[in-house]
């Protein structure tokens, strides 16, 4: 083994066999880990951002509104959970909006929805680290100059634990989502309880009495019209929805959970709905009655930790959660778009690369592919979380409304029972995700979903170019075969640019399956060519060595035009142009040889009729193998040696 | 022609026949220019090297030491050049230093001298240019931010001019050098004229007056011992002279002159050591009687320039003449480190790509290559002169011993008429110029020179290795013919992914000169096989398809386990694996298509007796050329699809 196959087997793990495939699928408590690690992460943030752009204007009185503004968004997350609950039943393979989209309403719709799933899942991994990255930064200021190079390298940690394949990966990160989860039960167990027996926020800091004071009588918007009010509140809708991110997670990954796969999803999905609308709902209700508004420097959680846990070690647990959980909250990316990758690369929408399954049985190039992309993200916005936020659920809304909207056009066309109910639901549901995304738009558009609202448009774009090659080459290739065979006039030319082992070892390659050779030599350098020729005449193997001139020095152009006169001498003649290839033992070895063998290749590569095949001649490959003679000699006995030596003179 | 040798073509002109080689040899008007400019530059800068030393301890009192200390390096300048004359009338080959010191000091010093000579070339280029690009940031100091581009865009178009061949080099560089020619007699005509008739700096400036009187009256040494005082005066002796650098250009480049070669060669040289000494004693002379200290800010010839023509056309003349033959001079360089590079990969010690002349017969590798090196070291030095040209003589003088003491030995071992003088003088030569060297190393030690001092070993390490590598390769190869060929048994593996006309293509390529055919099929994806069995069954052309199971999903693997197969069953077996290569026509097509054949090819590169063949099959190229059939019908047409309908079925 190479030492990088080494580092990549103890990177990776040995190679799994494809019959493996079904041992590889997640359990439900592991899938919850692993698909819902970024609807649930949300909660770290998703209040922040309503009371950030609420906070801006009415201050303090923000907290009067968080708790309707997110009761409204539990509300829509219920019924998108519930959409998804009847999508997983209905389409089993996975691809969620994307599949439910191409199958009801066309072609055009779906690559709509695959475009913005694949921004979604992409900007999951940015926000999700940039956030992570944040929170360590937060704590370590000295490392704010490294955040670019940690986010990289937590990105490049999640790649190699995805690359190991999808049980490991589940087990990996099922640690971070459990603790946070049980963090934040406490978080709002302990909280209600304080709330319950009077024990409130007041109580915790000096400030915080102000704080409380303030949220009880919010200020009067002054100056604010109608108009700029409604949209005011609905930018900060429109922030808090960001909460949503990531709940199609588990109808795409149905593929990744152990039979019975839909009842396990299922199942997933309504805990994961239930976790995070109580989680949501619980932080905001808490944000009100302790007064925690969010600044630069702390959460809203943080302000929470600290007013119901205190300052011991129960706090720093949630905070390390939370940027755990943050973190790895990209790894529902990781589980998703190399699937859906593979999906769109099936379909032949992507590069049929991504279809393949690697070593470990996960979509490596995939994998690689949205850790590269995101890496660049992180690098282009310098780690920085706000500016990657609003570009986040634009996106996801757009999904939303097209699997609904498809899935009312499922129930109108197959009628199953209750069909006037569940398209009902799934119009509602359509109905609320297309006003949210037109608020999405609208709202930030000048907050950079503007870039969003020019990649989707983009990616649709290249997706298509590159359906419409693959399906213009299947038709290229299309091929009825016809029997029999004729043979073809063929002839071999054999390039030597002197009489040494490398090009005796093409001319006996080319002597083992055709009888009519033409040994060629192009003369760069006139000098040589009686050396060359006495040398070869000394050989006397019964061909004749045709001396090709090159007034311009090149080698390539009197070889060419050598075979286009044979080809035009014999119409149809297939010739196979024979040259040795020097391989050299070291790396750095390849710059003292010529690439000739290379520039030949390339200069026939669109010439019809003409094959090129180079006749590798290993060098130097003898030294460290213990062989007969001396060291030098040793080289000899590999491919072309082997050759050289057993004609009948050599066995004398 | 694609885009990419049309701008070839519009930058480097139309290749050139060998046999013009004559033709582009050059006369001595424009040798001079070609090959001095870089000894005549050092004029700009040589006398304000000294006068930075020595100011920095005696102030104004330093001009009293220039004029003897110029003397001195001009004595030294007329030995060594006429050293050359010698040289040059012993070894008309060129190479110069490398030559003499390597035929009659052995292969050490001859590769010391290599070494030494490389280097010196390389730092010509990067300091002559930065010099130049200060001239113009000092006029222009908005564009000092951009030196560094500048720099290397000055070398981009060096490079250009040099790629379009010798005798157009010399044509582009003869202006600059004669228009500084011109100005320098002009200067120092004017210049003595007005010493002459006392007209005299005194009257240029008020602060001359104080300068000119400082001058004459050297300040005492103030607490320098005798040999602090050696030491400085060494010290500004060995900058000064950085105005020897380039003298041995014209011996190295005997080649490139026009016939009678060397007689040509020997009158430019004489010429050139006679201008570059009296400009220099002349420009030290006037520095002392005009007062003219240089500063950060102005240089000793533009403070002369202002003194003798005022501040009018003359004095801008001088300036921009001297900028000009300043980026110039570094021409000196790429027309003689690409022929000593060639010359040295004549004798193994380079890679042999360095001794091909290029379409316009100039030696293209080596020009790119010091274009790249050199690039290297003004971006690594951001094009700060000053930090170069402590670097810059150390190389040259070691050159200069080697070859003097080379031509020592050279007389005593031919003993031609007046052996014993000319070995006097060359010996002479041989000392001088080996204190200078040792002076050289010992004064710019901890000014950069200890950089030289380990960049010369290392590249002789370099030259070495790479000799050795070359040897062995000889040896390796070397082949001594025997005849008859004995035939060998051959076999062909057909690797195909499906059936259509790329894999059709290939498999009718191999029936053209093998019988014994085995297609196979390696199934990573086992849903396919059935429909693949079914459409070959249908094709019937009377070979089996065997399908080799890949349980890890690996193409390569199977197929090197069933070759090893084949060549176990059968020793000595020739196997050749013929798979087709799908050619897009546009680049990122390729990003579209599994690189396949580049994987099996690479797969059996170290696998003795085993040869890949890719037959390439065309895709799109059909779509604009004027063809029969629909559009993608068309491209059936190349390569593949003219055998795959020529059968007897496709004639009916």
């Amino acid at each position: 083994m190479t030492p990088l196959s080494l580092a990549k087997r103890f990177l990776l793990g040995a190679p799994l066999a494809s019959e493996r495939l079904e041992h590889e699928k997640l359990d439900k408590k592991t899938a919850l880990a692993v698909l819902s690690s970024d609807a649930i992460s949300s909660v770290a943030y998703a209040t922040d951002q309503t009371l950030f752009v609420l906070g801006a204007v009415f201050g303090m009185g923000a907290l009067a509104y968080v708790v309707p503004t997110s009761a409204i968004i539990v509300g829509l997350l219920v019924i998108v959970g519930i959409s998804y609950e009847q999508t997983l039943q209905a389409y089993p393979g996975g691809g969620g909006s994307y599949t439910v989209a191409r199958e009801n309403l066309g072609k055009g719709p779906g690559l709509v929805a695959a475009a913005a799933l694949l921004t979604d899942y992409i900007l999951t991994v940015a926000v999700s680290v940039s956030g992570g990255v944040a929170a360590i930064t937060s704590a370590y200021p000295s490392l704010v100059p490294h955040a670019v190079a940690i986010g990289i390298a937590a990105v490049a940690l999640l790649t190699v634990v995805n690359l190991r394949g999808v049980r490991e990966s589940g087990a990996a990160f099922s640690v971070p989502t459990y603790a946070f989860i049980v963090m934040m039960v406490a978080l709002i167990g302990i909280g209600l309880w304080k709330v319950a027996h009077g024990a409130v926020p007041l109580s915790t800091t000096a400030n915080l009495n102000v704080d409380a004071a303030l949220a009880k009588a919010p200020r009067p918007p002054g100056g604010l019209t109608g108009f700029a009010l409604a949209f005011l509140l609905m930018r900060g809708f429109a922030e808090g929805c960001s909460a949503m991110t990531g709940t199609e997670a588990i109808s795409n990954g149905v593929q990744a959970f152990k039979a019975p796969a839909q009842r396990n999803a299922a199942i997933t999905l309504a805990w994961m709905v239930a976790i995070l609308g109580t989680f949501f709902l619980g932080t905001s209700w808490l944000a009100l009655h302790f007064g925690a508004m969010p600044t630069v420097n702390e959460t809203v959680l943080s302000r929470l930790g600290h007013a119901i846990f205190g300052s011991g070690l129960a706090y720093y647990a949630l905070q390390y959660a939370t940027f755990a959980i943050l973190v790895l909250a990209a790894n529902t990316a990781f589980a998703d778009f190399p699937r859906l990758a593979g999906i769109l690369a099936r379909d032949k929408y992507l590069p049929s690369q991504l279809a393949a399954r690697g070593d470990r049985l996960a979509f490596s190039n995939g994998i690689i592919a949205l850790a590269l992309v995101a890496s660049l993200l992180i690098w282009l916005f310098k780690s920085d979380t706000t500016a990657l936020v609003p570009l986040y659920a634009v996106g996801v809304f757009v999904c939303f409304t097209l699997s609904q909207a498809g899935m009312v056009v499922h129930w109108l066309e197959t009628r199953e029972p209750g069909w006037r109910w569940r398209a009902a639901l799934n119009g509602l549901g359509a109905v609320a995700t297309g006003i949210v995304s037109v608020i999405q738009v609208v709202t930030k558009f000048t907050e950079g979903g503007w870039i969003v609202a020019l990649l989707i448009p983009a990616l649709i774009v290249l997706l298509k170019s590159i359906n419409t090659h693959y399906r213009r080459f299947a038709i290229d290739v299309a091929f009825r075969g016809r029997s029999p065979i004729m043979p073809h006039a063929h002839t071999v030319v054999v390039a030597m640019a002197s009489v040494n082992k490398a090009a005796a070892s093409a001319l006996m390659y080319a002597t083992s399956f055709e009888r009519d050779i033409h040994p060629v030599h192009v003369e760069v350098d006139p000098e040589n060519t009686d050396r060359l020729l006495a040398e070869w005449d000394r050989w006397d193997i019964g061909y004749e060595l045709e001396i090709l001139p090159s007034p311009y020095r090149s080698i390539v152009r009197p070889l060419v035009d050598y075979v286009s006169k044979l080809q035009a001498e014999t119409p149809g003649l297939l010739v196979t142009v024979v040259t040795p290839e020097v391989v050299p033992r070291h790396w750095w070895e390849h710059l003292l040889h010529n690439k000739t063998a290379l520039f030949i290749r390339s200069a026939f590569l669109f010439k019809p009729n003409v094959v090129v095949v180079t006749v590798p001649y290993l060098v130097g490959h003898g030294y460290h193998a213990a062989r007969h003679g001396p060291r030098w000699a040793a080289d000899a006995s590999l491919f072309t040696g082997e050759i050289a030596t057993s004609g009948p003179a050599a066995r004398n």
